[in-house]
């Protein structure tokens, strides 16, 4: 059995979650998201303002095979684009038959689900909150609370990404403020369809 | 799309180690690893002496099928039989080309990995620190702390677990108490072959 991968340990900071060492950071900025809030004149006076960075992604790389796992932690910032919270871009996995883990480490928001056949789940997330995406569910996470929303993943290194329907169709509810408090209302991008 | 797999959450205690609800938990007693430890006469005293509870596992089930993930935490309790800490039995998965991820929430201890074809490595744990475990190596967890060693992990729900090797074998060091410190000795089992 030659060439056998090494095992190796990051360091995982509970507080601000981030991976040390870790190969592949990812940083989102509200540029980087145009056409997925729904107030395009709020998006585009943010982006002019200095264009926020939403959120960062510390994964760690291995070989993305079946049967090796990814280690991801993301640190959704708060805020707002118009009265929608900050949120990652959401996607489907390319391989659908494969489930993923968050832990929600720090802060608060909602765990958003879709399924292709219309199914919608929203899950309150906390310090401490396992959530179980399964396999055929497009996630999202936003970030409704004050502070930096945290929370650790794992998933299959082979499930790639599939950005590309989420970023058309977006979810069937958004998440927006409504007399301050976090508020699922219908998407009313879905509606004019 | 019909008969999809329904989102879940699962509160996980980082300071107690215990998720819930949780649809599978396994509690290992002494009784439960005759022939693990070294000292036989020490095991078979600590047995009569009331069979001490070593460590136990919460596993939340889901299908094990490609793609489908298992969340799980141990806590092992703090202890030594003979001088040997206490410590999971250890295994393979069967299918061997499957990863595991652990994060160290409390206390502390060793990841003992092996392979089959003898690389031996000993991986040092507190809280936060993740480790990953590559496809094809035997793991082992021991607690070297004054108190309970709690961890969370995932892996991938179609791995399985080959614990007959390791429990004849064991693996090519143990972790035992010298001059009241944790110290990595060779395993005599090992050395008589």
């Amino acid at each position: 059995m030659v060439g056998l991968m090494a095992p190796f340990t990051i360091e995982l900071d509970f507080k601000r979650g981030v991976l040390h060492p870790c190969n592949n950071i990812i940083q989102r900025h509200l540029s980087d998201m145009r056409g997925t809030y729904l107030d395009e004149a709020a998006t585009e006076e943010a982006i002019e303002g200095g264009d926020p960075l939403l959120y960062e992604v510390y994964q760690y790389d291995v070989p993305f095979e079946n049967g090796q796992l990814l280690v991801v932690t993301s640190i959704i910032q708060p805020g707002k684009v118009g009265d929608e919270y900050y949120m990652t871009k959401g996607h489907f996995h390319e391989k659908e038959e494969t489930a993923e883990v968050y832990v929600g480490l720090r802060g608060r928001g909602y765990l958003l689900l879709e399924t292709r056949g219309g199914e919608f789940k929203a899950l309150p997330v906390e310090p401490g909150t396992v959530t179980y995406i399964p396999p055929y569910w497009a996630h999202r996470m936003v970030n409704t609370g004050q502070e930096e929303f945290i929370f650790f993943g794992v998933y299959p290194a082979d499930a790639g990404h599939n950005y590309g329907e989420i970023e058309v169709r977006g979810f069937s509810k958004v998440v927006v403020e409504r007399d301050g408090q976090p508020t699922l209302v219908p998407n009313p991008k879905r509606e004019e369809r």
